[in-house]
């Protein structure tokens, strides 16, 4: 008889046969308004069962593709070193086998960690970042490693515009400034999105999507809500817009399920990442 | 001194002079994810003193239309089928007193027992469906009474295209196949509705509300919802157009009060069930 | 050592400097549905913290303007008559003193007292009010001082048509035709908006907004939300619309936190009120 | 066909065969903490469903006795004492047509409007007091009718020594300093009981029970919990020793079901009146 | 790489090795008042690790013994037949392996399922029934299966005087008059457990566990709460005192997450699952 | 004008003039089950004001002493080293100053900094240590600075048989068996106190009291609630106790508000809080 398995809805492939190899980083230390986004791997793949595996959107099953769900990392809270250490390595690994690591946060900053794992491969990564947030200043309160500030590590990486940002609504003066000269900022929603996907064509790309990029009455659930962003709807449509891309990795965080009671959050990115597995899987 | 009298708001009529008759079918046992719906009625008729009587989208009110409300039924929980007959039962006695069944779930399978009762007088029944889900599945782990088949079976009473779906954005791939040859799926939204409704003008119609057509911001109160649904103001403008069918029955269902602790779910449920009063009562 | 001082975000002026006072009216005993206003002002400031004082959409910042928060007064719960007593000797002395009111409801029945104030000081006030209610009811179970009665003390202030109301969907049938007589009403948007500041032009203005206005898929967190409402957005572009009135007093009004466990509610608030703040503070 | 009517379990006599006659006063403006005790009654009818009406205890059954529900009072929030003045004619209609007034709260200033019923026909009434709280200031905030100074109201109507409160475990020095004067004051718990029974045979008596006094990890609904209370077998024997009492007047106050979501306080108020209910008809 | 494995709590061994094997029975479709037990074992599965695996009230620890977890069986929701079907066959191979099932629930009626592959292997089984309510109906609005009926669906399995039932504080008349007559009920708490328990020895015995016991303030989350139960350490004591026994059969049941927003009522569930774990494995 | 302060209930005292100094720690980083108790403080400060200044235990008023409050320190999250050093600064201030000072947590790491303050100016210093958990790991997941880790990073500071332990019932058996030869643990609750207490007089201790070791049924906001705790009348003897000690520091820590939606945990934070100060405040 087996041990109890858990996977998210339909990621029940083999590691060897896998193309994208999922995983969770349960990590939320320097979340400075609501903690909880270490619940969301697990809250996922629970409420992944009230979705459906097949997308009418771009009719296809999660079933007719290759996804392994790996389960949660270990991983201490408190000081990140160790945390975004671990992320790196095992990160590492899932590129070296020529698959796609696919990360569920965890606060933004678990991204600083797979991003030093692709840009050791991937010299000339670029970052696609779907965010309500910059994210780009370069300490909080004395802290470098900072769910605020994690862009701005992962752009010490890349060097100046190779991050394209969209979404964004929220920071301070000097990070929209700063942005001005660093990264490709897009404020407020996807004007310029396809232009940016066009000029990516073959590039090696690690998409990192901030679910608070969706307004706060969609996705009440994580840990700094921040009014006036885009529908369901837009994000979906804007997703299936990076369609063709050399996507290297992925991730998809600060769900942060204990903010919202209803679940709808959770359900909500859950079907966001069918469609995003869908659309990087074959 | 009278006892205790709870109501849907305004619908204080005596039962002999009503057009509509009000009722709950507190149902929930098949749900599969969040179950609650057997509150709903409930929690409605409390809360619709939080609404307005007067409707500024119609220019009526619920005091100037005759609709009687009977309470809630007593069915038992477990096994659907005693609780379909007794909603069969129930609603047949209101249609044949000339009077329209307006019934508020539980789940949508409750949907199967006013539409046994409405086939026996009007075998040409016609059945407009708002949902999110296609609801099409031929049997549910096995089960053939489940709120994820309630269509199918209802399909069985009616036949091949009778049945005309509208907001449907979730289903397996079998579903979204068998919808095409059997019944008039519209995906999505509302596309086609105003068509429908011009084809239907004279006959016997039953229209069935799965309120988890709303996105889940709007409605987050409910089993199974599902990201990516139109808003309260289409919702409303396409019941609006509804107006002038020949309605022999209606529910509003699935709403679930105790997954949205605020409570806008359940009086967005009632404002819809008000405008859907004022649609049909005279 | 200085003792524990709390401001909302970036309100931490000398008085003597300031231009705008900032100050909670925690009052909401005849709230009809939810009550919980009370709590609105702390909430605010507590959560103030989790936005930015840096507006995108103005290109401004909260620190960059002079504003006082000189928290919240004393007001006892139950009879309203003292309460509004209090607002009004508080309101009038910042008036006295050249400076602009900004209360936190609290319900909106602690509009009027700030409106007796102005009144006093500006006898042609006008009011610009938006509000998914109108508030027009003479009376509410008997009593004269409610919620629902607030914009027709205000009115029996001002005379007719010195109240501008936008956003209204909900009331009973006299209070919508008592309105055409009386004031003028713009239903379910800010159709008009535009023609009615460029009329204000050089005219002291009171601006109240009642939350509700919003969907409650943004607010939840409000005492009797109204399914069909404005989107963030909409609400924050109409607010904006206001720009260069000659602005007398201001109130935010009807937040509910304990309705909405997210905060999400509360974090909408905080940001509409950065934006009121920058927009009308130098 | 009847309308809905609703009342709690088991409590369906006619009037006038009935002992006791229920009735609601959902009436909280001047809860200083967490409003809400206005859905008390409506939540107790709906839940009561989830007992028994059979009690082990004292081996009798709801079904057993006469017991009429006659619904909630319509109360205007705000100024009490519009609210006050209705519940003493109402109940001073009960105690006319000689059966006993049970009212369920609302906070517990409403029991001075029944308290005034009944010492009109009753001055040398008594009163049973178990409470939290001493409620003896003589004022709040200036407000003569407050919560918190409603045993000093009543104690104006009945004077020295015949409130006999048990359970205080909060209050101000001079609530305490006063209670010694004026009251007879029994802290922390029930000493004394048994004996303020003894005396009190024959002579009539109102009971009030704030359910406050239960520890708030038994009763966490209700606006101002104070830790440290008795436990729920602790109050039940308690309200059992008050057996052969000459009771004229009973209530039970201060559950407020929006502060447990999980419902076990509305429960534990269910059970408890169940007990009263069957301890004082017949 | 291995897929994602979860387990309860140090619940590792293989089957092969293991005494004790662990499954989930999420149904809960007849509970009369909150559903939601069905996410029961996946809440403690995931919430057992904030307990820790040793005991320091009987110095084990579950890495000590070998317990097997298999994950949760799949069962329709609504016909409860099928369910028990599934729960009677799966027990049976356990039973089969010479293994002890132990199953977490569910509402209480999944017991019948266990009751029915316990007694085909054991006749002259014992249950010892810890619970606040009697279960002794013999329907429940008709249906027979129901966790209201399910001790008497056990009595007609076991015959007179097998089950042992303490705790009890809640039942219609009827069941207490025939409980006399046909079970061993102790009343309200632990009385005669001693004795029980000595008079056992050396039969084969099934322990079911309804949590509902424990008083609603320590175990709030669960669908039927009943005022004036059993505290934890009481419940502990008295499972420690079924050390010796012969036991077949386990189960623990009603837990209903979704009813405590704390996780209280899960970590108590999850502890006194650990105790049992190590009184029985070793 | 004065801005707005906001100081936990009656600790208005100039600084000058206070013989405790209230602050908050607002950091909690580590935790490892539900994050949340950095909110704590200001949860506590705005609640304080729902219960009475005046213990009707002590017989004594907040306002008759002298305390104050200077808010809460502003500690990065992430890395806990940063917010130790701060913790450690500013606590030496007020103990250069001759006075106590009074932490709230936050978790209970934040023990650490004010233990480093207070053993470097008495290095005789004992620990009285009320808890549920032991918190004497080496490491936990690798980090040497975690909540479960605290007592003994404080063993290092003190050596063996300076750290009093009550109430202990849960740790893995290293714990126990480590702190039998290196600290007085007491298990499961207070015995050993008065003893403990006596052996004190006159020499040098620090309070530290995490709140967990309340029973869940009473404190349910908390990180890491472990069942089977005891009553808040135990703990509050148990504090009460304590008079008379040679106090130099106390904190209160792991109250986590958003783990109790019914703000009852806070509120008994609250009252707790209060005969602290009153004890060790003349």
């Amino acid at each position: 008889m087996k041990p109890n398995i858990e996977t998210f809805l339909g990621c029940e492939a083999e590691y060897k046969n896998a193309n994208i190899v999922l995983f969770g980083a349960p990590f939320d230390s320097t979340t400075s308004h609501r903690p909880g986004a270490r619940f969301a791997s697990r809250a996922m793949r629970a409420d992944s069962l009230a979705i459906e595996s097949y997308s009418p959107y771009q009719d296809k099953d999660l079933y007719d593709v290759s996804t392994f769900d790996s389960g949660d990392l270990t991983l201490p809270l408190g000081n990140p070193e160790p945390a975004l250490a671990e992320i790196e390595r095992f990160t590492g690994g899932i590129i070296s086998d020529g698959k796609v690591p696919l990360m569920i946060g965890g606060e933004h900053l678990v991204s600083l960690g797979m991003a030093r794992a692709l840009i050791k491969r991937h010299p000339d990564l670029h970052v696609i970042h779907f965010d309500a947030h910059a994210d780009l200043r370069n300490d909080y309160l004395g802290q470098k490693l900072s769910h605020a500030t994690v862009m701005r590590r992962i752009w010490e990486l890349t060097g100046n515009n190779r991050i394209h940002q969209f979404g964004i609504r929220s920071g301070d003066r000097e990070e929209f400034m700063w942005a001005a000269e660093h990264v490709r900022m897009h404020k407020f929603g996807f004007n310029g999105l396809r232009e940016t996907v066009a000029g990516l064509q073959g590039k090696p790309v690690y998409f990192t999507l901030d679910l608070d990029i969706l307004d706060p009455s969609i996705l009440p659930g994580t840990g700094t809500p921040e009014a006036g962003g885009v529908t369901f709807s837009q994000l979906l449509e804007a997703v299936l817009e990076l369609k063709g891309l050399n996507i290297k990795g992925l991730d998809i965080n600060e769900l942060c399920p204990p903010n919202d009671l209803s679940g709808v959050s959770t359900l909500a990115a859950c079907k966001i990442l069918r469609e995003i597995i869908l659309l990087f899987n074959g």
